[in-house]
């Protein structure tokens, strides 16, 4: 089967401290910003901007021992991922296995917001980490 | 004054061969292409994925004497930047440099699509090249 993306459902920026990238992000920027949430699973809280596609999140880490710690650590704060919308995230994940896509996740884990959500390595999407999400909008 | 934004305009991943990112984002991970453009003005092609706000944009210098050209030297591919439309570009890169950002462009320049574009370091914005816009949508 061919993947069908809906498009960009948002860019998300690692930062070190949520509380002050909000306040440049919002005050300074000029984004709206939406919601702050905490997701335990990915041991992340996040600031989401805008509404609908093509939002724009903060994430930060709540633990030393995750993906996005590392990241601040080794490159600094700065782009982390672009998350992609779906229509059928297992469909997805199987098509791009099919196609010997590296995928992190084989299977969908919980995300932000209700959704479910993968991540495929950033050296099979030149250079960039892609997550890929299925779920209802905040 | 205070700044307002619109929300995220695009995300631009930076290429070393843009054909084949192309295939990439269009077949393997399901974006619909829109358009490609050449911007002389800023040495680079450019392929668009999706419409109107949150759209992804793949870039690829069309000079090695460019930022995208020294980025992809330097980082490989990977994200570039993130561009935010906002409605009066002059008056946002004023109230930014009355708030101390620090601006590349103090003037608009020529962008893609017939708009007016300005940078702002990436040290202002906890690491994030960020693009502001201000114009026609493609």
């Amino acid at each position: 089967m061919s993947v069908k993306s809906k498009g960009l459902d948002h860019v998300a920026i690692a930062v070190k401290d949520l509380e002050k990238a909000i306040s440049h992000y919002r005050d300074v920027l000029g984004l709206e910003l939406a919601e702050i949430e905490e997701v335990p699973e990915q041991q992340v809280r996040t600031a989401i901007f805008g509404h609908g596609m093509g939002r724009v999140e903060l994430i930060c880490p709540t633990s030393a021992d995750t993906g996005v710690a590392r990241f601040l650590e080794k490159r600094g704060e700065g782009m982390h991922h672009i998350c992609l919308e779906v229509e059928d995230i297992e469909a997805t994940l199987a098509a791009l296995k099919a196609k010997g896509a590296p995928l992190i996740d084989e299977t969908p884990k919980p995300g932000a917001g209700g959704a479910k959500v993968a991540f495929i390595h950033p050296k099979g999407n030149h250079g960039v980490l892609v997550e890929l999400r299925q779920g209802p909008k905040p």
